[in-house]
Formats: C-alpha cells, sequence, structure tokens
C-alpha cells in the first residue's frame, strides 16, 4: 500500500521474483468507469470503491489457497485495509511504502504516461490514514535496500517470540514450533546456572530446527516481526516488571506483550495500564496445563484489549486443547486482568482438588489399603467421575522407587505453594465470597510445613488408634464427589462475585468449557457444568447436582464423623459439610454476632419484623462508671 | 529559659503573681564560686554547672509535690534542660523567652548592677541550643504581651486533642476530662448530619465542663499546647488520610499524631513514613473496649517511634484499664505498624470468640433451651472460664423487647464485618500461618450476609430433624474451651510469626497482660496465658495447657459429631478439632499433594531419606505427544 507513485508496482513485482509467489497489481481490477473517472482528474469516492476493493479481497481469499500472492493497492484508508483483508485478517501482511509528499511529486514528474496529476496526489495525502501494524517502508531508500527490508521482515523475521524457557516456556516453544509458527526463543544467561539454554534447548527437539534461539534481548527483539507478539513465561512478581523493563527500550508502537505467568490479577491491571501509556498492548494471558499440557494443548485464559487480543488469537487458538467438539480451549475472558483473576481461580479449585484427593487417600491408607490398591480404588471411581487430577494420583500412588517400594512413601510431607492459594483466599475476602475450601486447602498446606511442630507436639497429645473404621470405597466416593461439588459452587461463585464487582462482565458457561480440557481440573464434572452455568451462576440451583448433593451428603456425613472418631484429618471434607449446612440454614446464629457487634461496639442491627432495614441500636445494659 | 538579659526573672515574677504560685531564680542557688568566677568575666564550664543543676531539678521535684512553680534558669543547652527536667519530663513545661543579640545587649547597656559583660552574652549565644516542644516568646512584645501568651499557652491552651467524636471518641473525651487532663474535641461539621456534635456533646457530660469543644480545625489545633498531641478517633482508610491532609498545614515541628483507629498495619507504616517526612511523629494505637471500654479504660497497643510515645504515654496510661496489678493495659508494643497488628490479630481472636459463641447457642438451642435458659448455662460457666464475650452474650440472650419475647429473636441473621477479620486472615496466607479459625468466623459472617440464598437454598437441599441430640453442657462447655485454646494458640503464632518477619522483637506475654482488662477478648484464659507465654511463643506446649486440650478433646468430638448429624453448622467447633488433628500429625498426605505438583508442574519434591534437603524431579510417566 501507499500513495500513487510510492513505487508500489515496482517493488511488488520485484518481490514476487524473489519470491517466486504471483503478483497483482490492484488497478488493474478496476471497473472501467472508475479509470476514466480518474483520467479526467476526478478523485473517486468510497461508493466507486466498494465493489473493486471486495473483488480484490475475493482475489486474495482465492489466492491464499493455492498459496501466498503479492496484491498492490493504494489502501489509503483503515476502512479499505478492511475491506481488502476481510476474513483473513491474520494471514494478511500490509507492507506500507511511505515518503514525503516533494519526494513522490518529483518522481512523478519524472514518469511518462502516467494519469495522476498532482492535485490528485495531494488528495492522496489528504486522506491517507497511516497504518498500524504494517511494516513500513521509506522509499528513499535504494529499491535493493527495500526489498531487502521487507524480505527480512517476511522471511527471516520469526511471527512469534517466547520469553524464557521454564518447563513451560519450553513446552509452548515445541507446541508452536509443531503447528508450524515461525518462532524466536529467548532465555536470559547466567553464568553458569543458564548458559545457552535456547540454543541447547533448540537442538534437542526437532521441531525447533526453524526456530530461532537467543540469549541476547536486543537480537531477539529484532528478530521478531512487526507489530511483535511476545508471550512472556517467567516467574510472576518482580520478574515479569524487570523483564517488562528490559524489554521496553527495543519494542515500538503497537507490539504486543502476553504475560503467560501466574501474576496476580491487579498487578496485570497495573501493567496493562502502564504499558498502555507507553503504546504497548499487554494482555495477561493464564495458562493451565503443566507441563504436558502446554506442549500439547494447554487451556488458555487471555484479557486485556479485545483488539490486541485478536492479533494474537490464531497463534494461541492454534496451540491450546480442544474441548470435545473440537473448539479451542482458548477464549477471550474480558478487560483488564480478568484472565490472571480466573486463573488464579483456577488454581484455588486445584488446591481443594488435590487436598481431597490427599484426604481420600489418607482414609483409605487407614482402611488398610496400600498404594497400589488405593490407586485401584480410585481408578474405579473414573466410570463416575473422571478427571485429570484424580488419574495422576492413581499413576503417583502406583509409582516404584528403585528399591521396588512405593515412591510416595519417600516423599516429604511439606507442600509448597506459590501464590495463587493465598491471592484466591485473599480475594475472597476482600469480595466477601465465602471460599471456605480453598482457605482450608491452602492452610492445610501451610499446616505441612509446620513438620518440626507437627513431630514436637505429635508427641505432646494423644491421638486415637485408628483401627475401628468402617467405611465403604461407594461411601468415600460420594463424600468426594460431594466435596468437589462445594469446591466447584464455591469456585464459580467467587468468579461470578468478582465479574459484578469489577464490571467484567464474564461468561462462566465459556469459562467452564475452557476448563474441560487442557488443564489441571478438566474432568467430567466440569463438563456437566458448561450446561449448567449457562442457565444459573449458582450451580446449586441445578436439579441434577441437588440430587447428587442431597443423595451423597449421607456419605460425606459418615466419612467425616468416622475419621474424626479416628482423629485423621480432613479438614476439607469435614468443611464441605459445614458449609452446605452454613449456606442452607433459612435462619443462623449470626443475630447473636451482630447483637454482640452492637452490644459493645454500637454498630447496630436490622429487624426480622422491620422490612425497610433500618438500623437499631439497644442499650443492652446501663454503662457503668467504673 | 533563655540568654542573660531575656528578662527571665522579670517576666517569672510576674507570672508568679498572676498565676499565685512561688518563683524561683535559678541564679540565687548558684555555688558562690560560680558567681565569683562569672565576675571576673569567665564563662562557667560544664562541670560547674552539674551540681547547681541538679540543685534546681530536686527543688522542682519538691515543689510539684505540693503545687507549681516558677524557676528561672538559662538552660542553653539541650542536655541542661534534662538534667533541670529529670524524673518529671512530662510534667516540665519550658517557656523559651528569645530575642536578638542586638534587642538584648542594648537592654544589658540599660541595665545596672548587673555583672554580666557583653562578651559573656556574645558566648551565651554561641553555645544556646534552642529548643524543641518550648513555647518560645519573642521578648520584642511588650511585658503585659508576653505574660499574656504565657498564660494563653498554660491556662487557656489544652493538653491533649481529640479529633472525632464517634462512639469511641466521645468515651476517650470523657474518660481523659475525668482524670483531669485539659482536653480539646472537635468534631467536623456537615449540614444537617453533624451540627455542632462536639459542643452539644459537651454540654451533656458534667465531667466536661473544662474541655473546649470544636467544629473549626484551626481554631482546634490552636487551642493545643506544644507540642500538640492529637488523638485521632475516626473511620479507618481513606478518612485518615484525608483528615491528616486535612492537619498537617496547622501542625508544628514535633507534634504527635495518634490514630487510634483500626488502620490497617500497612498504611500506618505508611503513613508514619510520610509524616516523619514533614517532622511529625506518628503513633498508631489499636484501642480495643468498645464504648464502655472506651469510657472506663480501653486497652491500647500503641506503636512508632518510642521517643514520640513517652510523651503521650502518661495520658493513653492514664486512660487504659489496669490489670489485676494494677498496671496499665497499655505498653509500648514496638516500631512501625506493629500496634496495629496487634489490635488486627486481637480482633480475630475476637471474630472467632464470637462464633463460637454463636455456634453454642445453636446447639443449646437445639436442645430445646430457651434464650433465659441458655444464658443460665453460660452463667454456669464463668466460674471455670470468665470472658467478656460470655458475659455479655448472656445479658443479650436475656434481654427483651417491648413485647415481652426475647429480643434476639427479631435480630437479622446477618453479621457484618469491618476489615478486620478480612486483614487477620490476609496476613495469615502472607506469613504462612494457619489461621484456620479466623479465616472460619469470617466466612461464616459471609455466609450470614448471603440470607436471600440462604432462603433459596434452605428449599432445595434435604435437612435431618435435629431431635436426636444427646448433649450435656459440660460437654458444650469442655468443645467450647478446647476450641477457645486453638483459637489462642492461633492468635499468638501468627503475632510470634509477625514478630519474626518483620524484625518487631514484640513481647508476647505483655502483650497477653494488656488483653487482661479493658478490652473485648479479656478473659480468664488470657490472664493464664500471661505466664504462659513468658516460656514459649507456643502456647500448646504448655503441660496445663496440654492436659486441657487432651482433657477436652473427647467432648469436643462429641459435640461436632451430633452437630454434624443433626446437620447444625459448627464450622469453627469443627475446624478446631480438624486442626488439632491437622498439627499434631507427624506424616501427613502433604505428601501426594507435592508428588502432584511435581507431576503437573515439575516442582520437585524432597525425599524423607535425605535430610541433605536435595529437590528430586521424577518422571511420573512418558509425555506423550497427543
Amino acid at each position: 500500500m501507499g500513495v500513487s507513485g510510492s513505487g508500489k508496482s515496482t517493488i511488488g513485482k520485484l518481490l514476487s521474483q524473489e519470491l517466486n509467489i504471483p503478483f497483482f497489481d490492484g488497478d488493474d481490477f478496476h471497473p472501467k468507469e472508475n479509470i476514466e473517472k480518474m483520467s479526467s482528474g476526478q478523485p473517486l469516492n468510497d461508493k466507486d470503491r466498494q465493489s473493486w476493493l471486495e473483488v480484490l479481497n475475493s482475489l486474495a481469499i482465492k489466492e491464499l489457497k493455492k498459496s501466498n500472492c503479492i496484491i498492490v493497492c493504494s489502501a489509503l484508508k483503515q476502512k479499505y485495509r478492511e475491506i481488502l483483508s476481510q476474513n483473513i485478517e491474520t494471514q494478511s501482511k500490509w507492507i506500507y511504502l511511505s515518503g514525503s509528499f516533494d519526494l513522490i511529486s518529483k518522481r512523478l514528474n519524472n514518469r511518462e504516461n502516467h494519469f495522476m496529476p498532482l492535485d490528485l496526489l495531494k488528495s492522496q495525502f489528504d486522506i491517507l490514514e497511516e497504518p498500524t501494524g504494517a511494516l513500513q517502508v521509506d522509499i528513499s531508500l535504494s529499491t535493493n535496500e527495500i526489498i531487502k527490508t521487507i524480505k527480512r521482515d517476511q522471511i527471516e523475521t520469526s511471527e512469534f517470540g517466547i520469553f524464557g524457557l521454564g518447563v513451560m516456556g519450553k513446552s509452548i516453544c515445541r507446541n508452536l514450533a509443531k503447528r508450524g509458527f515461525k518462532i524466536s526463543m529467548y532465555n536470559r544467561h547466567l553464568d553458569d546456572s543458564e548458559v545457552e539454554v535456547a540454543k541447547n534447548f533448540k537442538i534437542q527437539f526437532s521441531e525447533l530446527s526453524e526456530a530461532k534461539a537467543f540469549d541476547d534481548i536486543t537480537a531477539f527483539v529484532n528478530s521478531l516481526q512487526q507489530p511483535r507478539l511476545i508471550l512472556l513465561m517467567v516467574n510472576s512478581g518482580k520478574t515479569v516488571d524487570r523483564v517488562i523493563k528490559n524489554l521496553l527500550p527495543h519494542l515500538s508502537k503497537n507490539d504486543i506483550l502476553i504475560d503467560g505467568g501466574n501474576s496476580n490479577y491487579k498487578k496485570t491491571k497495573e501493567r496493562f495500564d502502564y504499558l498502555k501509556s507507553k503504546n504497548i498492548h499487554f494482555i495477561g494471558a493464564g495458562v493451565s496445563g503443566g507441563e504436558k499440557g502446554a506442549l500439547n494443548g494447554p487451556s488458555i485464559m487471555p484479557s486485556g484489549d479485545k483488539v490486541a487480543y485478536e492479533m494474537v488469537q490464531p497463534y494461541l487458538e492454534a496451540i491450546s486443547a480442544k474441548d470435545k467438539n473440537d473448539l479451542p480451549c482458548c477464549t477471550y475472558i474480558g478487560s483488564e486482568g480478568s484472565g490472571h483473576f480466573i486463573k488464579m481461580v483456577h488454581n484455588g479449585i486445584e488446591y481443594v482438588e488435590m487436598q481431597l484427593l490427599a484426604e481420600v487417600t489418607t482414609i483409605l491408607e487407614a482402611l488398610g489399603q496400600n498404594p497400589d490398591a488405593i490407586a485401584d480404588t480410585l481408578g474405579g471411581w473414573k466410570n463416575t467421575a473422571s478427571s485429570y487430577l484424580l488419574d495422576i494420583t492413581a499413576v503417583i500412588l502406583r509409582k516404584k522407587d528403585d528399591d521396588g517400594d512405593w515412591l510416595v512413601k519417600k516423599i516429604l510431607d511439606k507442600a509448597g505453594n506459590k501464590g495463587t492459594g493465598n491471592w484466591t483466599t485473599i480475594s475472597s475476602t476482600e469480595l466477601g465470597v465465602p471460599s471456605t475450601l480453598v482457605a482450608t486447602a491452602l492452610y492445610s498446606r501451610f499446616i505441612s510445613f509446620y513438620k518440626d511442630e507437627r513431630l514436637q507436639l505429635n508427641k505432646l497429645f494423644d491421638r486415637t488408634e485408628t483401627s475401628e473404621l468402617n467405611l465403604s470405597s461407594m461411601e468415600i466416593f460420594e463424600a468426594y464427589q460431594f466435596a468437589r461439588i462445594i469446591n466447584h459452587y464455591q469456585g464459580f461463585k467467587l468468579i461470578n462475585e468478582a465479574s459484578n464487582t469489577y464490571k467484567w462482565n464474564l461468561n462462566l458457561s465459556e469459562i467452564a468449557r475452557i476448563w474441560t480440557n487442557g488443564c489441571i481440573i478438566k474432568s467430567t464434572l466440569m463438563q456437566d457444568l458448561v450446561e449448567t452455568l449457562k442457565h444459573d451462576a449458582n450451580i446449586l440451583t441445578n436439579t441434577k447436582l441437588i440430587d447428587c448433593v442431597n443423595q451423597y451428603k449421607l456419605a460425606a456425613k459418615k466419612v467425616v464423623l468416622q475419621s474424626l472418631l479416628s482423629d485423621i484429618a480432613t479438614p476439607a471434607l469435614s468443611e464441605a459439610v459445614q458449609f452446605l449446612n452454613g449456606i442452607t440454614i433459612a435462619y443462623s446464629s449470626a443475630n447473636i454476632i451482630q447483637a454482640q457487634r452492637d452490644f459493645f461496639g454500637a454498630h447496630t442491627y436490622k429487624r426480622l419484623d422491620d422490612e425497610s432495614g433500618k438500623s437499631y441500636h439497644t442499650i443492652w445494659e446501663k454503662l457503668t462508671n467504673n
């Protein structure tokens, strides 16, 4: 694209020879009327252009089915370009030949047989809307230089960059490369610990033969087509800010950074605002699936500007997992940091699912089952309620150490955490949502870390023998499933409350859908919730789930009760029952608490018999002076 | 004080007549050698002065036992003034008569029979260290004006200001006034809603007859002696910042602001730093006791600069509650926002105590007891375990509405919260401490707020009849007491962890001591903990408490169990048992969770059989490409 006289046809033809792809001059497709109008010195109006542009668009679509091609066209306005690239937005690449009025008018004067008077050139400059996202080439360069610049951008540069080659970053690289994308991969250089990480990674996998490997940030950035798409796969927290600071001087207007780490959603909002002020797009994208998911198809939860998202959409959708209808497990979540919020809640749900499996394992162990037997039991539940975490727990339980004994028995009982469980708990307190199970799972991990104190207290306190447990596998399964339903209820309740509070207008069913594959909490229950959540954000109003809960509750009570009698800690299973009892009480004892608050702090209370919502204060007893 | 020739004796004598208190000229107490030295034109050295200043200090102390007095003395250096006001720092008031060298030398020339040559005056100016915190009076004013200025400051100004007359602010005002302090009280003016609040409050109570009432911020600040001591009793959050912003232009160097609200401890640190840059001291002081405590003696938890604290110490100690040894329930907690942190945890403990009483009430109600009978039951527990919250709950339960029915039955079952429960939960997640009971109590309040949903779900889910409860009052008491011990354990664990993390070096026993009276969580248990915490921050290592816990656990289990069978929600009682089971497990199921984390995220694990702490990663199953 570019005004008449900018050299589109010349450059286009040369490029077509260099790249060995067809060339089309847009002007050759003008209807006769348009040519006559221009020849008579009249500028075309938009109506004149509409059908012509549509013809060129059809041409491009037709050609793309065979191969790439070059089409030249002035395409001065954004809306013309939109017509030209309709339905092939992400496959189109704009090259803008730019030069000053003086330079171009001088060149036009030297041409012969051209039907463009100078005042028409003036009108072209008047209507020219410079494109964003195009490769802009200065026509004062030599023809050779121009061709070289375009070729470097089109052929030698990569379309997508990955910054940070940890476990997840590496898997994403391989995933992109396997799908044919041209990628650049960067990992920092650290003496001793991180040396030629990218290069060594590249030579390990055949699918990376075309990928470019860097440990120099400038070379990495320059290897990317503009606007640059760079996915950050670095540790959340201050590292993200440091990386942004390091990248910023090398970036150009409209480049897009995607944070694929587990960043705090409030920070993502701050970074989004900061980068916007620098004309850089920022997309916070939660990515779940672990190493294997990232490699074969993770679940991706991107948020930020929708326009920027559309630029990266083809890549993210291509590498993501696919749901049962073959739709990508990747969807635009909403504005600001909503993607990272969703990922945070995903991890909160994950914390609870893991805790429940740990509790179930403890109970089955107390029943005398060895790890293989427990794995068999869990395997038996797959038909009714399959999930990724259930599957891997069975694999873990079966795994033998070198000496033939079960590996789990050798593992230190301290469970780490990296922030998302904390943040989910913090968010729940800020949003006023009773996410009791996430807090319970988080605190259980904290307790596990007080190993020395546990050993000390273990000696000081009486513990009952665990011989009298009388529970069937079915009862334990039902208790487990009961708690999982409460867990998913709480998770979507938190998302719904955030959506309302932050005005994110989230689609809960769509969120459940992208969690049906690729991610750590994929399960048949999640599959069911896609439909359930179309009707009500509160899954506990769903008839099928109500029946399940009512049916399973007896077993849940029995499991909690028997564990209690045997001094087995089942905090999450127990809290699930407590929570259901709490959330289904028509009249609770909170009146006592509110009365206490009014007594000592004059916080007032409302009355059941006054629906106006008026606040009352009672002088509960005379204040004495001593 | 002031250099020779500044008019100390003249002004001092006049003032003595005006105020009808004795006058002493410091020079009259000089040993003979000093007078001779000065007469011969030699300046005194500090050794010459030491014994003389001590004599004057003894004089002041002696006189103060009878009444006030006026002593004049040049007192040019800070260290002289420190000797002079030793042991009577807060009862001493410095008045500094200041003038230029020119003015004073001119006046000295006009005097007769004075033994001061001019070069000695020069040396006095050389060593003069101007005092901070003194009333500085310009001697170029007329004698009348000087006397008027001093009298206005000494008699007409207040020694302590209270900003904000809500429930707590008003009580603190009356408390200070009853103890004879001269106070100024301020409340903003808001058309319609807050009109002449301070004035109307003043005329309501006889003890406030000497207090000054303001709704004008300038007049309020000007009514205070310097350095000014101003206690802010306003809503926490942005209001505190707004108030500071409004006050700042009126304040002078070394004035002291005390924030007596429930501010977030991180914010207190920020405000402390900000005000330090403006040369204003800031003390974050947690105040507990509610309306009645604030009136008759609250528990006060101040933190910040120790030097600034010592200026306000006499006031805070005077108004605070007294422990069983008659020591004030007010102690310097530590630096930064540690006072507000402690108050926050105090409220966290309070949340749980309130929740436990609500649960206990529910169970007793399910046993068929009416509110009076429940109050009787609770009253019966007083001998073994008395607490303020137990007491007021009994009072609340007995209270009748106008129609003779129990008032509690009319109160809407929605329990509010104002932030400290959230913050305690948030802090526990940040510090890695399993404060499970605070989170449970907080979430129970959240659940209570979902009243509409509770009513909706109540109709959808099955609930068991509650007829089969079989529990004695003693069993319920033991369960309650069991959970209270766990609650206090968790509270002090959180404080201890914060003390270590933030390097506050907190005295846990002293914190328990100031919580034995005046505050909402005062109890006989807290009384016991004063001694316990002298030996170990972990109260669960105390033999007496271990015996209690072991003894009460059976009842706790029975209460939780029976409530569970009857679908009665007892989340806090239940979690207390779960927590003890968790924290006393030598080998927990956290190995499963860590194995899961290693499986999907390569988070690694440590091994029980490798004490080096080395991290291991297992390839749990071959990664497939699909």
